[in-house]
Formats: C-alpha cells, sequence, structure tokens
C-alpha cells in the first residue's frame, strides 16, 4: 500500500466527497480533493461536473477567497491533476504557482481521454508527487470514465437478476427476477439501488414496465436514504403501444419513428428500428447521450438484454443470483445469456442468500 | 475476536494440525491439540479417526511416554474436550488429571450425537476454560460431522460445474462443463481437487465416466502436490454396461441387482433400484457407509445430480459458474435445478475467472 497512515486518512476523506458525485459529472470523472498543513484540513472541495472547475481548482479558488495562503501544503486528489488547458487551466500548473509542495493522488489520468502528464510535469517543477495512494479504489470509483475512450461513448451496465438456473422469471408474462422486489433479497435491492444513484438513466424494456410498474428509482439505500439527483427513468417502447399508468411519472419515452401512438402526456423520443421493429441500440445511445445521459444503467427485461448483448455488448455485467431453481417453462434470455469469451469475472459476493457477479468485457480489462 | 494473540498462534497449529486429517477421520470429527507452557510447546497431536485416541489424548500419552509433566501448562483444542466414555475416556478427565490448568478450545461440540459438557465440566473442576477461539474455522473444517445427525447419515455435497446460464455442457454427449478440465479454470480445478482430499468418496455417473474418464483424484493443490489417503472413486453405472478402460483403475462400480454384466477386473457392488431402473440412493449411500465412506461428493453429471436433488437433497451444493454462456440446444438438468427453497447462500467468491458459489441446506443452519 502506497503513502503513510496519514495520506490515507486525507486521500479516503477525497474519496468519500467524490462518491457523492459518483454519476452526476458525465463525461468528467467525479473527483474529491483536500488540502491539508501540519495535519489541518485548509479547504476540501469535489468536481460539481462539466462547466465547473476541477476538483483543485476549486479548492484553490476557495482558499484564495478567503486569503488562505496554502503555500508549503499537501494536495490529495482522487485522480492524478490533469495538464491539459481544457475548459479550466491545468491543475498541475494552478497547484504549483500556489505553492502546494506534495501532490498525492490515487489514480492515474491514463484514459485515451487526455494527454495526462500532471504528476510527471508536478516532478519536474519541484513538486513532491506520491500517486497510487488507494489507485484501485479511485478507478473502480471512475470506471465509466475509465472504461470507455471518449466523451461520446457511453458507459453501459446490463443488470439482470437470475435464478441459479439462469432463468429470469418462474414463467412467462411475470419478469419477477428482473423487478429487484421479487426473487432477490433486501441486500441485493440496496446494492442495486446504489448502482441507480451512479447512473444517468435507468433503462427497461417496455414489457418490465407493463409487468412490474418499476419506480427505477433510488430510495433504499444501505446508509439510509436517497437525497441527491434521480437517474432518468427510461422505457424502450419498440412497436407496442404503452400506457400513462404502465410508466414511471418521470419516465422517457424511446419508441420507433413509425412507432405506435403514445399518450400525450408522455415524453417521447423517436429512435430509428432495425428489421423487425426492434430499436437500434445505437440510435437509443445517441439520443440518451444528448439527453446528457452517459453512464446508462439496463435493468431489462429478457428481450431487451438480449439485443443489448448481441447489438453492444454492455462493458459490465452484474448478475445477481438468487438461491433457487425454476426449471423448466422457466424464462431464458431469448438465445441464451450470449457471454461468449468477452467477459471476465471482475468480482463476486454473497449478498444475503444472493450471489453479486460483476463481469467485464475482456477488452477492458 | 476471542482470545489473546499467543491463543490465536497456537489455535492456528492445532487448526493447521487438524486439517491435515481432514476427511480421513470419519464418523469422528479431525481435531488437532498442542500442549503449551510458558510459550513453549510440549507436545502435538492430531486425531487419525476411529480406534485412534483423541488428539488430546494422544498428545498426553506422548507426554507422559517423554516423562514430561503437562502441569499447569495450556490445551489448545479445535474442539471442545468430549465427556463421554466412547471407545476412549473422556478427555475433559484426563486434561484435568494430568494438571492442565487452562483450556482454550475453537468449536463446541454441540450435536446431537455427543451429550457434550466437557468444557463445562473443566471449570467446574477449577481449569480456566476459553471457548470460540478461531470457532467457525473449525466449524467449517469439520463441516461434515456437524450437519449431519449421527454416524450413520453420511454428508453429501454435489458439486456442478456450470455456464452463467445454468449449463452444465455445450451440448449433448459431452459434459464438458462437469469434468473440472474443460469450463472453468486453474483456480476452480484446484479447489475442487481440495474438497477430492477432503472427501471419503468421488461419485459420477457412467455417462460422465464414459464422456471424461475422470480420474476423480488429488493431483493439483494450490500448496503442492497430495501425498495423503485418495479419495475412493465411485462410478454408478445403473443399467447401462461399462468396459474397464472407462472407469478410473481404483474404482467401484454401482450396479443395480438386475443391472449389466460388467467386466470382472471391475469391483461391483449391487445396490436396489427404482421403477425404471435408476439405482435407489439411499442403498447407494448404505452401501458406501459399509466400506467406510459417510463424506461423499458428487460430481455429477446432470442425471446423477438431479436424481440426488430430487431423492436426497444433499447437505451442500458448490456451484462453479464459468464466465461464459451456451445458450439453446445446451445442456440442462433434467427436471432443472431443483433447489426449491432448500437452500441458502453459505458464500461466493471469485476464483480467477469462476465463480465459486457455497448453498448449504436452510434446514443446517
Amino acid at each position: 500500500m502506497e503513502g503513510s497512515a496519514s495520506d490515507h486518512h486525507w486521500m479516503r476523506r477525497a474519496l468519500l466527497l467524490a462518491r457523492r458525485q459518483a454519476g452526476r459529472t458525465w463525461p468528467n470523472p467525479t473527483v474529491g480533493c483536500c488540502i491539508v498543513r501540519d495535519g489541518h484540513l485548509l479547504g476540501e472541495a469535489v468536481h460539481a461536473g462539466p462547466g465547473h472547475p476541477h476538483a483543485e481548482a476549486a479548492v484553490l479558488l476557495a482558499l484564495a477567497a478567503h486569503r488562505i495562503d496554502p503555500a508549503g501544503a499537501t494536495a490529495y486528489i482522487t485522480l492524478e491533476p490533469c495538464h491539459h488547458q481544457g475548459r479550466t487551466a491545468p491543475c498541475s500548473r494552478a497547484l504549483a504557482e500556489a505553492g502546494i509542495s506534495r501532490v498525492v493522488y490515487a489514480a492515474p489520468d491514463d484514459t485515451p481521454r487526455h494527454p495526462g502528464g500532471g504528476g510527471a510535469w508536478l516532478r519536474e517543477n519541484s513538486v513532491e508527487v506520491q500517486p497510487g495512494v488507494f489507485g484501485n479504489l479511485a478507478r473502480e470509483l471512475n470506471h465509466p470514465f475509465f472504461e470507455t475512450s471518449s466523451d461520446s461513448e457511453p458507459h453501459l451496465t446490463l443488470k439482470l437478476a437470475m435464478s441459479a438456473d439462469g432463468a429470469l422469471a418462474r414463467r412467462a408474462g411475470r419478469i419477477e427476477a428482473v423487478a429487484e422486489r421479487a426473487i432477490t433479497g433486501q441486500r441485493t435491492r440496496r446494492r442495486v439501488h446504489r448502482m441507480r444513484a451512479g447512473a444517468n438513466a435507468v433503462i427497461v424494456g417496455a414489457a418490465t414496465a407493463r409487468a412490474d410498474h418499476p419506480r427505477l428509482d433510488v430510495r433504499e439505500l444501505v446508509d439510509g436514504s436517497w437525497s441527491g439527483v434521480q437517474p432518468q427513468p427510461v422505457v424502450l417502447a419498440g412497436r407496442h403501444p404503452l400506457e400513462t399508468g404502465e410508466v414511471p411519472g418521470r419516465a422517457l419515452i424511446m419508441a420507433g419513428a413509425d412507432g405506435p401512438r403514445l399518450p400525450g402526456s408522455l415524453r417521447v423520443l423517436r429512435a430509428t428500428t432495425r428489421p423487425g421493429g426492434r430499436l437500434d441500440w445505437e440510435s437509443v445511445l445517441a439520443l440518451l447521450l444528448a439527453e446528457g445521459c452517459g453512464i446508462l444503467l439496463v435493468e431489462g427485461g429478457a428481450s431487451v438484454a438480449a439485443d443489448l448483448l448481441a447489438e453492444r455488448p454492455p462493458h459490465r455485467i452484474h448478475l445477481y443470483l438468487a438461491a433457487c431453481g425454476f426449471g423448466p417453462g422457466s424464462v431464458k434470455l431469448p438465445g441464451g445469456l450470449r457471454l461468449d469469451d468477452r467477459y471476465e469475472t471482475l468480482r463476486a459476493r454473497r449478498l444475503g442468500s444472493d450471489v453479486e457477479w460483476v463481469l467485464r468485457r475482456r477488452d477492458l480489462g
């Protein structure tokens, strides 16, 4: 483990700050920063999203406003300071100019998006640099940022709740395992709500909306109720009509250009369709990006999941497996769970009596 | 966590001793014991199985043989000392009479098999008693003992390797996922060999034997090769003939009384059959108990697993899930993975790119 006990203390604080904004800064990463001198916190900030200053810049601005000189202080940042002239000046330069004598960061900014090099530049300019303090934690916190190659590539996670024998529901017509209230337990439900809190949009198919009337919002978290921004509920309507009461109030409906007429009270975007009338995923994703939704959580049902796996393999798949078997006649993914050799296991753990199994596309490893 | 750092040190040593004999003392539990005074090990032993002294008695006997007086020493034992007159004298009394002044044990002996009470008796007889040091570890090490109610109840674990969508094989005729060499990876293979090392017999059906020619032995362990006793390979032959080359050399064949003629070179036991010619599990288990095999690992294939789940739900199920999907046309368990509500998740973890999911019958929790 890199860094001293004191480094760990302050980086943990910066990570907690960053965690608050997880999923709320797309296409930017979420970043927290604490500036500390002689064991005392001078100031701290979290990046608020596009158009706002980076976390380091935000703290330096606040310190300047309060006439606090951070000369000789240490900056704890969850991501390597940027070194490019973007919407804001490079943070590397700003930190050095403010007299910061030591920079501790968690994850390196080594994505194809930016040239990076903030850490090296600081070192060349006589600032002590300690990288990699809780680096894996910081990368995981910003995995949608690290697993996409540009701001125009949305990050996709497919979540499926299944029986131990790979069924989504006991019988057709009830996508009971997909709706988190059904087969899997309370710990899985809370985990899924946490995932929603980190997403810009939560997507289901019309059949799931009709069968389960899911609210697709964040309600129940381990550490209390959610007061942050709710993700956008999205329903993929395809060819079939949909009633107002069948979808969450705030839902955005995606329908084909030649799709069904939908009640005027629903907000509808028209996507292109593929032969057979199914929505084209690329078109859906472009429309969602235009709505500012880049971190996407797809919660089923069976045909939406099968289409996604076939057309646009998601970056991550979260399987929630319940300790039950549905046997013959149960609902499986059409065409099976098409993982091929594209996915590897990132982690697995028990959640109450369920199992959380997180898979990631191999090309992202 | 119960006990001091020194208690942990010595109990860890006693647990390592016990682990060596895991699966080799049935129907007795495996127990290790260290006797320690002033930070020095006076002696240690592990129970060698039925007919041999208990671990505590074995150490006391060895100390007496070497004329070492253990007065004032501490005994570290992985299981509460027995307090009943069995094949050997009660260990509780032997420890007190030897002048042991403190007894530290891991798991309480609270099974229906014995009256227990060794710890309480020692306390009443002025011996200091510290229970529960690594108690959960010790219980898990002896879980076949704790999960059965008498010496005549064999302990059954069903192991299945499956794709993420619950298939045992890509297509019929190749039970490829059941044979550990196929779908799941090296870490799972080693884990399965470790399970075999703790079993008295490893059981497969004739179809699996024919398709995969499994050796059903312990070869590959994380901590090196295996020099201990190999489990008994067992092949359930049922109605179908079987050639010598299709089964491991040391295999024991279970066949119906009116079953096929089998080569004279094979060792065959005749079990009763159920309507349709399938072997009756109760009969198979009785025959194996008579062979001294009480800890049983069933490794498939599909019809053996399905019969077992239907007729004699095993105590534990180990699912090894590979990060692949086989889709339609793949081989599933006939009748599905019949867990009903009888099982709960004990633990789950990543093993390389596989997932190990351990389920336990709810009535044993």
